[in-house]
């Protein structure tokens, strides 16, 4: 059994913005010369996200409409000032989930035609890291 | 350290619907022969969920008129038909969560007395995949 | 490759209590000496959460009236009497998450510099488990 460890460095230019990391950690996947386990993919930040759906601008636009609708940004959240950004970026966070494991196979990761790791960037515009940690054979 | 890959195929006369799998990976937990580990258990498409919850029909029927009421299916998304299904159903699968990962010990799945593994079917009515990777020794 | 176990017991005193278990999975890291893989953390119940947040009471009280808001407890829903709890302790728990996964390196668990990891009870007042395994080198 062997291990393998990166970090992404995600920097984006909004705010907010979805990116699909899925070829990211089919890189690494490939670095490591990993062919049969698992991966923990984990957003290092509580105002981040990594999930699994569509790799779609139209569906990332429903994503946030969504999002913001279930955990509105609001200025009436008890933890006000003791956070450096909006409470809602968490609890946003929580919704998405911030951790995601996939499993791999003759060396390819275990993914649907459709799907696609996303990292959800709730408070960007400053570098955030994503821990990917591959066990297996 | 051993690993062992198993794919569930779900096929479900509903398009909805919602099936305990914990009889499913307890098998195949008893066929590997792994005593101690863990296991990642991932739906492999974006409308679909594998999640902890209970098995009672009650509780589906609970189940899915809060998840319609958080995500419900409009035609209003701007996915719109470039994706076979209503966006809803990713949202649902984001809501619900399309993998979890399970440890067992001595042989048996960590679970609490009413804890369940479900598979949550939101798009069915053809054969859908479910990803179960074990390692442990 | 090795593997740890361990069992947390979590007795609140209120109902509903979250509680940073960061330092308890930082111990049990320490006490199994591995260095680099990663825990599986998992509640062994159907009415509580284990997730990343922020340790600060101001916040969890923004998480459960977002919480509340989101899957209230109410007295139609049709799982009834068949379940000890009301069924909204349920649909928290699949809201929140009942597993999350992280990774370590180096012998420390790769978290953000807020990250904390929460267990919410969302029906105590009496010894619940959550587990612990651990997998690495």
């Amino acid at each position: 059994m062997k291990t393998y460890t990166e970090y992404l460095t995600i920097h984006t230019s909004e705010l907010r913005e979805i990116r699909a990391i899925t070829e990211d950690v089919k890189a690494a996947l490939k670095k490591c010369e990993l062919t049969d386990g698992i991966v923990s993919v984990c957003a290092l930040h509580a105002n981040a996200a990594v999930t699994l759906g569509l790799n779609e601008p139209n569906f990332f636009a429903d994503f946030w409409a969504w999002l913001d609708g279930l955990a509105p940004a609001r200025e009436d959240y008890k933890l006000g000032r003791g956070f450096e950004s909006n409470p809602a970026t968490v609890l946003q966070s929580i919704l998405a989930g911030a951790q995601t494991t996939l499993s791999f196979t003759e060396g390819r990761l275990d993914l649907g035609p459709w799907q696609e790791l996303l990292y959800v960037e709730i408070d960007g515009q400053r570098p955030k890291r994503v821990a990917l940690k591959f066990l297996g054979l």
